[in-house]
């Protein structure tokens, strides 16, 4: 039993990573089961298929990475400060081809949510996670915000900028754009404060 | 001489269509060739290869068709409405099809920037030429505005969110997610007068 979810954690890990350098569509079973050592069998003995396999990664790996990096600075005592904090860093740290580069479920999203339906509900259940989480936090601290703030709506704008500024700056391989526009977006947040 | 013209105008439409079709990369010269009814050397004599054809559509279809759909809203006489209004059209008037096939421009960028130095240098210009357009439009009513804004940076700002507002709603299919979004944009452009 723990053998079983040893390799079965091994599969996610090693596929994440095979997904995350080739794309879905183009990552190799054969590739996947080489690299961890195992016989076709013992895949399917976890994953029906390659698809099962691919949604794995994604509610196991990918998206927990990726809202487990968004909940310091959301769940921070001041989430407004914590938020300018996490995007300034990542402007002041970020190579150019990092942004570039792009996050592997940002990629991932991107590939797959026009062709499979399963991805799409998956990805939309993660963004609505994300966005309750920013949503939750803001109204945590809503005596010291603007009246009249629509929360759900703000945490999609904010989401929404930041995609947009990778974006914009991965269309033009051009840093500056990408620090001008998280600049902006912290002037923005903070002026959610009365 | 007013053939030639014409010949080269109606390659250039056609390769539009067939690159927001298919891509750049899928694009094939000899279904342009079939469908402007013209040999191999007509186009030849126009565009030295496929490279340069592709750079032709972007410069002389792609980008002035782009910049002249924000030319109104940001050249109105209150910019700031302008936006607001261009952007609630659109939100009222898309479907999420619409929003999700995308631009060809913005399509052509992101197959693109990657791989030619040619398209990314181009994409930036025109990056640079929307930019320097709403933000001279800005500084023109600075007035009305609250002091001390960055007007390129309120720009790119305005860009990348609208950006990240269509990819975020492309990668989940929901267009509530891109309609809030919208509506915290103009929130926000709204807010930069005094």
């Amino acid at each position: 039993m723990r053998d079983a979810e040893l390799t079965r954690q091994k599969i996610l890990t090693v596929s994440a990573d095979e997904i995350h350098k080739n794309g879905f569509t183009a990552t190799s079973l054969s590739c996947i089961l080489a690299r961890c050592d195992i016989s076709k069998g013992a895949l399917y003995h976890h994953f029906t298929n390659k698809l099962e396999l691919g949604y794995a990664v994604f509610e196991e790996v990918y998206a927990p990475a990726f809202i487990a990096l968004w909940q310091p600075p959301v769940e921070a005592e001041d989430p407004i400060a914590g938020l300018c904090d996490f995007f300034s860093a990542m402007s002041k740290n970020m190579s150019c081809d990092e942004i570039v580069c792009g996050c592997p479920l940002n990629n991932l999203c991107q590939e797959m949510s026009a062709i499979d339906e399963g991805f799409r509900i998956r990805i939309l259940a993660m963004q609505q996670q994300l966005n309750l989480l920013i949503a939750t936090n803001l109204a945590r601290v809503s005596h010291q915000l603007q009246p009249g703030l629509d929360f759900s709506q703000v945490a999609y704008f904010i989401v929404a900028t930041f995609h947009g500024s990778s974006s914009l700056s991965k269309s033009s391989l051009n840093k500056e754009l990408f620090d001008k526009v998280i600049k902006e977006l912290c002037r923005y947040i903070r002026q959610l404060k009365r």
